[in-house]
C-alpha cells in the first residue's frame, strides 16, 4: 500500500480509511467528515485495530475543531473536549483510542493562545505524529519481532494487526511482512477469528497480496496444526496491556496462549508500548467490550444459524495471563516474563 | 420426538431422517431410497453424528437389500456387499458406520439359506436391534454422565451428540436431557463448532427445545467462560476411541480438551462402547477426514468471506489425547486414565 490506510482526504477535511467491513471482496474508500460518522465507523469496525483506531482518532478530532464554530477558546476546548469523550466511548477496551485523544485535547490546550489557524495546524501536525510515530514504532517492532524467527519456520497468527489495523507492516504481521522482503519463507496458519472473521477476511488478504504463503483454518483448529508441528511460533497483537503484563487482545488469544504453552510453542504478544497502560493494575482491572449476539448468529451467514431466541454471549476480547506470554515485543525491546519490574523501570516517567 | 429421528419409512422403501443440514431454520424429513440417495445423506451431513450414521446404515442396507434382482445367494451377497462398501466410503473417521454395515453383512450371510422374504425381514430386525440397542446404550450412558454432574452446575458442549446425531437422549447431551427431565437446572454454553456449526444449528435447537438453559458462544470463547468458572463439566462426544483411549472427534475437542485441563474442570468422553475400537492402537492410527475448505469460506455465509485462491486446512475430526480425558463413559460403566488395560480387559472378546 502506497498510502498508509487511515489518511485526511486531499481537500483534509475528512479522513479516509478503507471500510474493512466491506474487505476481501470490495475495497471502498470511506470518507469520515462528521462526528457521527467517526464514531460509527470505530463502533462498527469500518476502522478497527488498536493503533489504527488511534491514528483515525488522531485525524478526526482535528476534522472535528474545523469545523466548530469560532467561538472563545474555553467554549472550543469543551466542545473539543466533548467530541473527544463521544468518540473515546466509541470501544472501552483498546487503550490507544483514548491515549490519542488525549494526546490531541492536550495539545490544543497548550496552544490554545494561538491563532485558529495556527491552533488546527498543530493539531493537524500532531495528528500526523501519532501516525508517524507509529510507522517508526513498527519497523522497530517489526526487526524486534524477526530477530525471533527463523527463516521457514511455521507462524500462527490470530484476528489481525497487520497494515490495515496499524501502519506500516503491522504488528504481529509486522515480522512476517518483513521477513516475506528478505525471504524468510514463513508458513502462516492464518486463523479465521470468529466471530467477525478479521483473519479470514484481512489477514489473510494482507498476506496473500504480500505473496505469503499463507492457510486458512477455523479457530478450533489451532490445536491441530499445533500438534502437528507446523507451528513453530504464534504472534498476536494487544488492545492494552496491564502493568504485571496481563494482555487484553482478541477474543480467542487466551485459548491459543495456553494451547502454545501446552504444546511448548512461544507465544509473542506485539505492540507498540504506548498499548502498555501502567494505570492498569492487571487483566482483572480491563473492561471487556460485550457485542451484540447477532454478530455470532447472523452477521455474515445467508440465513440465521442459530434457533430464534437462544441468548449469545459475545465478549470482543480476553485477557492472556502474562505467564503465558512467551514475550511482550514493542518498539522499546523485547521482554520476557515477569513483566511487572521491567514494565515499570521502562515505562514509568 | 416421539419418532426417532432415523427411521423406516411406513412403506419400508426409504431410510426418512430430518435433513439435519437444513435445521434449525427448517425442519423436513428427508426419503433416501436409492444407494446414491443415502450415500448422499452422509457425505453431506444430512445424517450425521457417529451412532445416528450406524443407525441410518442398518435401515439403508435392508432397503437395498429390498430392491435388489432376486439372483443365487453368492451374487445376492456380493451385491450387497459392494452397496455396503460405498455406503462405508462416505466417511472414513466414525466407526459406527463400518460396524453397523458389518452386522447387517453378517446377518445376510448367516441367513442367507432363508427365503429371500425371510431374508429381508430378519435384516429388518438386525436394523430395529442396532436402533434399539443404541436407545438402550444412551439411556445407560444418560445415567452414567448425569452420576458425574451436580445440579446447577455449568457445563460446556461442542458439535451435537444430541438426538439427531444418536436416538434417544443422545450420548454428550444425554445427561443434561435426563438432568433436565430431574430439574438438574444445567446451565449450559454451546460452542457453534466451526466450520459447520452442529453447535448453534443443532445443540442449541436441541437444548432450547427441551427447556434447557442454553447459550450460544463462538469456539475461541472458551477459554474466558472456563476462565470466569461458569464451567464445571465438558461434555463430548465421540467418533473412535483408540485401545489406549486417544479420540478422535468433531475437529476443536482436543484444544478445549488442553484448556479443560489447564483450568482444572473434568473433559468428558461420552459414547457407546462400539465406539471403542481395539484394532486401533492408538490415535495416531486413526485416519482424519480433510473436507472441502468451501466449508469454512463459503458454506452459510452470504458472500465469500476470505480473498480468492486463499488455500484452507479443514480437518473435520481432531484426536485428543487419552492423558486430556477425566473420563470415558460407554454403558458399559465409567472409565478413567489409563485407559489400555482395563478397555482390554473389558471389551475384547
Amino acid at each position: 500500500m502506497n498510502v498508509e490506510n487511515v489518511h485526511l482526504s486531499e481537500d483534509r477535511n475528512a479522513v479516509e480509511i478503507i471500510d474493512q467491513t466491506l474487505l476481501p471482496g470490495n475495497k471502498r474508500v470511506l470518507r469520515c467528515a462528521t462526528l457521527q460518522q467517526c464514531h460509527e465507523a470505530i463502533v462498527s469496525l469500518r476502522v478497527r485495530g488498536a493503533p489504527a483506531i488511534g491514528i483515525f482518532a488522531g485525524y478526526a478530532l482535528y476534522v472535528l475543531a474545523k469545523q466548530l464554530p469560532s467561538a472563545d477558546p474555553n467554549t472550543f476546548l469543551q466542545q473539543l473536549h466533548s467530541q473527544a469523550d463521544f468518540l473515546d466511548s466509541a470501544r472501552p477496551t483498546a487503550v490507544n483510542l483514548h491515549h490519542a485523544l488525549d494526546r490531541m485535547l492536550k495539545t490544543a490546550k497548550s496552544n490554545i493562545s494561538l491563532s485558529r489557524a495556527a491552533l488546527l495546524e498543530t493539531l493537524r501536525l500532531e495528528a500526523e505524529t501519532i501516525q508517524r510515530e507509529d510507522i517508526d514504532m513498527n519497523r522497530t517492532i517489526s526487526e524486534y519481532g524477526l530477530s525471533l524467527l527463523r527463516p521457514g519456520c511455521g507462524i500462527l497468527t490470530h484476528c489481525n494487526a497487520g497494515p490495515l489495523a496499524t501502519s506500516l507492516y503491522g504488528t504481529a504481521l509486522g515480522p512476517i511482512l518483513l521477513g516475506q522482503e528478505r525471504g524468510y519463507s514463513f508458513h502462516v496458519y492464518a486463523d479465521e477469528t470468529r466471530p467477525l472473521l478479521q483473519g479470514a477476511r484481512l489477514t489473510a488478504y494482507e498476506l496473500q497480496e504480500a505473496g505469503v504463503d499463507v492457510t486458512l483454518i477455523c479457530d478450533s483448529m489451532a490445536s491441530v496444526v499445533m500438534a502437528q508441528g507446523r507451528i513453530q511460533a504464534c504472534l498476536v497483537g494487544c488492545d492494552r496491556i496491564a502493568a504485571n503484563g496481563d494482555t487484553a487482545n482478541k477474543i480467542g488469544t487466551s485459548g491459543l496462549a495456553i494451547l502454545a504453552k501446552h504444546y511448548g510453542i512461544p507465544f509473542y504478544v506485539l505492540g507498540p508500548s504506548t498499548t502498555i497502560d501502567l494505570a492498569t493494575p492487571s487483566g482483572a482491572d480491563i473492561e471487556i467490550e460485550q457485542r451484540d449476539g447477532s454478530e455470532i448468529v447472523e452477521k455474515y451467514f445467508a440465513n440465521r444459524q442459530a434457533p430464534e431466541g437462544v441468548p449469545c454471549y459475545n465478549p470482543a476480547f480476553d485477557v492472556t495471563p502474562a505467564s503465558m506470554i512467551s514475550a511482550i515485543i514493542t518498539e522499546r525491546g523485547i521482554f520476557r516474563y515477569p513483566y511487572h519490574e521491567v514494565f515499570e523501570q521502562t515505562f514509568s516517567s
